[in-house]
């Protein structure tokens, strides 16, 4: 694989912006991929990471069995692939074959890694306590990768109902804030 | 006050593109804000969010005190009145009035709207269970604003490090998602 291994302490860098996000995981040898936006960074490190993923989902039973995921992270270049994940289900398709997305196997947990995304943060779920109350898992961040070409990821963010805004203007203001 | 009511079953759409946001409190008369960017959507309607306050924040004490706040979201044209709240904390100084933000009563919370907002959600806090493992506070929008001048917001999104990125393109994708 071109990634590189990205540092665990750096992670929130890619999470705190709000992109689009794809879960890929994996049962019994089946990998299953899910699009979302319901996420947020909890700690900086070991980076910890709030998931909301709706139980009407296949995604929350393979969770909740297996405790593992990867989160992907799809910049706007393949906006097609990420959206079409998130209109189907993988009770009925396999969403890698139909919207043909390589499966890379991970280091450290069962779900690939999505190699047409340009970061991967291969994590377990640590706390399922408010699953059922508010669909919430917390994982935390265990290996994560990026791809060192990427040098200008233009990520999504979903304003609901089809309309997405896509990174614009970079810029730079002096903050305290890590 | 300029602002019209929002619906609050549209509130996902000010949300889920993970913008920078704006949380103001208030206790025994005096009110603070603090910036921030790790939050989530959990629920559509009520429209419940979670927020990740640090226990380093002098809002985290208000916020277990008084279990009320408002979301306010700030757009570009404000970046250096939000970052300066940022970097600044409310135990020292009244930071509406360091960087001139104008307070406006809300209806159903204590907490002070931000005029300068272009959107802002008055919030009860309904589940801190977790807010002394993982800082988490689950709120529901009881009463949301929006300013109708702004019909084009760009908001930020933080990368960190002092890094932001502005809204950009806008794009529309055929999507079953709400």
């Amino acid at each position: 694989m071109s990634k590189r291994s990205f540092p665990l302490s750096e992670v929130y860098r890619l999470l705190e912006p709000g992109p689009v996000i794809m879960i890929s995981t994996a049962r019994k040898g089946r990998a299953n991929v899910m699009t979302m936006t319901w996420q947020t960074m909890i700690d900086f490190e070991p980076p910890l990471v709030g998931l909301i993923v709706s139980n009407r989902n296949h995604t929350f039973d393979i969770l909740k069995a297996t405790k593992q995921c990867v989160i992907n992270i799809p910049t706007a270049k393949i906006a097609k692939q990420a959206i079409g994940c998130g209109n189907t289900t993988g009770r009925k398709i396999d969403k890698f074959e139909k919207f043909r997305l390589t499966r890379v196997p991970a280091s450290l947990v069962a779900a690939p890694l999505i190699a047409e995304c340009y970061a991967n943060l291969e994590c377990r779920v640590v706390d399922a306590r408010l699953a059922e109350k508010y669909n919430f898992f917390v994982v935390k961040v265990v290996k994560a990768w990026i791809d060192p070409a990427e040098k200008s990821p233009r990520t999504l963010h979903h304003h609901g109902k089809g309309v997405f805004t896509i990174d614009g203007k970079r810029i730079r203001m002096a903050s305290k804030m890590p």
